[in-house]
């Protein structure tokens, strides 16, 4: 593996959109008891669901920590691959690299990683073995490395379409915890040079309560080119109302790279999900304080799915809307089976199934996008 | 990555001979401080140094611990792949998978390992993170692995010729601290069910001081079908004298799988190479002793080599003997070039060349035994 400093954009590598074809996905078995309630024996459950639809149709390797590998390996299917990685905690879409190809060759992208905001705000310390995943994860793949740790981002903070546009958030990309000393046009520049993209569309925020500054992957996703689905309430009295509406605002007047304008499906958000008592006694406190509180609402989103080659697999929370969620998508992937997790487990740890995943594109995709 | 129960005779697999073509390697970045003098830095660059060689024309995977990874990466090519994985020491040899072929597919041997005696006679404790290094390439190699946890077995104490015929000693699979449950019959039969060899050649001894209880590894090798190198000194005050004679009477009356009487290359050993009180000062202490004392003879022999796909890595030691040792294993492979490597600072470890590789043969080898 070489490690590289130039830019992926001027070296002819750009990131695909998650809905083209992926040659594999990497996953985090979880483990950390401030996060995972009651030692996180729940969440393993829940990921490994998550990672038997995956494994349908792509590879995937999911990292465990040398304590982990035996339980992980005996409990997913022999075609996952299990391989000893050390983790602060289980976000593979925040701390794996991002994967950039060129039709040809596949790199990846090894951006700093600081918990979501570092000693400012982010949500543990130390993150040393999540910042290191990255530039590994590489290695093992035989992929080589852009060294970008100067820079930080996690992968739950973008989405692209393959065809030169990103949906990103200003809550999160312009938070003082991350690069507070980039101007926002440095910031656009950054993801420019990195992800062979033209134009950024900024919307302001992301899912009320989501604690990692409000990334777009919970709010808002490409569907197809010039299509996003949209998390959405009807209730003015949510808070959730006026974040999803002045999304809506930007999107409705936006156009991509390409000059076209988007289409937004939205798709309904449960009823407001909250932390039981029962649920915090089972997470160890941190720094002197508990991590959960009761009746702490958490970033429940129907939008925070993995799009697989075969499949979409959305996240479920017992709700009336669940079923919709998963019409909606349906109907906006017919290519794809919509698969419906149960994903309580994931969400009590602060992101959902998107969070948990990072694919690996495809590295002969045909260079979609017009650069 | 399944777990197999079967034996991989019975499943039509075999062990080819380390001379037959490689698709990789393995190796294991060293780092213990009672095993490699002042921190294993000494030993990093020897290790480096066959790396170096190997991969030219294997491919190479180094599993380096958690704190081992950045400076391992650092100092290994980049067309070497480095993954996380932990050991307790760097005998990739022993700890790493017996890998066996049916010409279409590869597969793993998972064998119990007790570092060289267990409770008995081995050499530290606890052992648990080598134990488990076998499985986890494997499942990092995408190869279905035979769970043999049962029987204790490391790699350096048997040699195939890849057509039928095994050498091991008697002084190492006889030991107390491995299999004392077994029959030398049973132990046998345990070899032709994993291997797929059906003859046996058991020399009596290997190299006087060898701690491994006198692996084959150190004292005779194939270097083609029915062709052996035996470490051998002329010196009949060497206690070394009489372990290579009887071995030679082994040798000289013996026959391969499939009839054919051995040829036997000399390989003149170096003069007794021993530890210096300096060494010994950089050793950690090991339960209250110290685990080298000077003037302690080390297991020194030129017959610790890996064949690679293009070259023979072969111990040095400062000795008259190293350039003869050099031009008789040149005569006897044609098509490789010979790299002398000074080996001090890996004979310090306990071992050499051999014992810090583990190759990975081609599957797809014509099956060239006569099954």
């Amino acid at each position: 593996m070489k490690i590289l400093h130039s830019r992926p954009t001027e070296d002819g590598f750009y990131m695909p959109a998650e809905f083209a074809e992926h040659e594999g996905c990497i996953m985090i078995f979880p483990h950390r008891r401030d996060s995972w309630q009651y030692g996180a024996y729940a969440a393993r459950k829940a990921f490994v669901q998550v990672a038997e639809v995956i494994a349908c149709s792509e590879k995937l390797t999911v990292c465990a920590r040398y304590e982990d590998y035996d339980s992980a390996r005996a409990m997913l299917p022999d075609h996952v691959r299990v391989i000893e990685m050390e983790s602060d905690d289980a976000w593979a879409r925040d701390v794996a690299p991002t994967f950039v190809i060129n039709g040809k060759t596949i790199r990846g992208i090894d951006w700093g990683f600081n918990a979501w905001g570092g000693l400012h705000d982010g949500l543990y310390f130390p993150w040393d073995k999540d910042n290191k995943m990255a530039r590994k994860l590489c290695d093992l793949l035989e992929a080589d490395t852009y060294d970008q740790r100067d820079f930080i981002l996690e992968g739950g903070s973008i989405h692209t379409d393959g065809e030169g546009t990103l949906l990103t958030t200003e809550a999160c990309l312009l938070s003082k915890g991350r690069n507070p000393d980039f101007s926002k046009e440095e910031i656009e520049q950054r993801l420019k040079d990195c992800l062979g993209v033209k134009k950024i569309i900024w919307l302001p925020s992301g899912i009320y309560q989501d604690e990692t500054n409000e990334h777009v992957d919970n709010i808002c996703a490409f569907t197809a080119p010039a299509e996003v689905v949209l998390a959405w309430t009807d209730d003015e009295n949510d808070p959730q109302y006026a974040l999803s509406k002045s999304c809506l605002a930007v999107l409705e007047r936006a156009t991509d790279a390409k000059g076209r304008k988007l289409t937004v499906h939205k798709l309904p958000l449960p009823k407001p999900v909250t932390m039981t008592a029962e649920e915090c006694e089972g997470l160890d406190w941190m720094d002197g304080q508990p991590t959960r509180i009761p009746n702490e609402r958490l970033a429940a989103s129907y939008v925070n799915f993995y799009i697989s080659n075969r499949h979409v697999v959305c996240p479920q929370f017992g709700d009336d809307n669940d079923g919709k969620a998963i019409a909606i998508l349906q109907a906006l992937f017919p290519t794809r089976t919509v698969i419906g997790i149960e994903a309580r487990e994931i969400l009590i740890g602060g992101g959902n199934i998107h969070c948990i995943t990072q694919q690996i594109p495809r590295r002969d995709l045909s260079c979609q996008q017009s650069m």
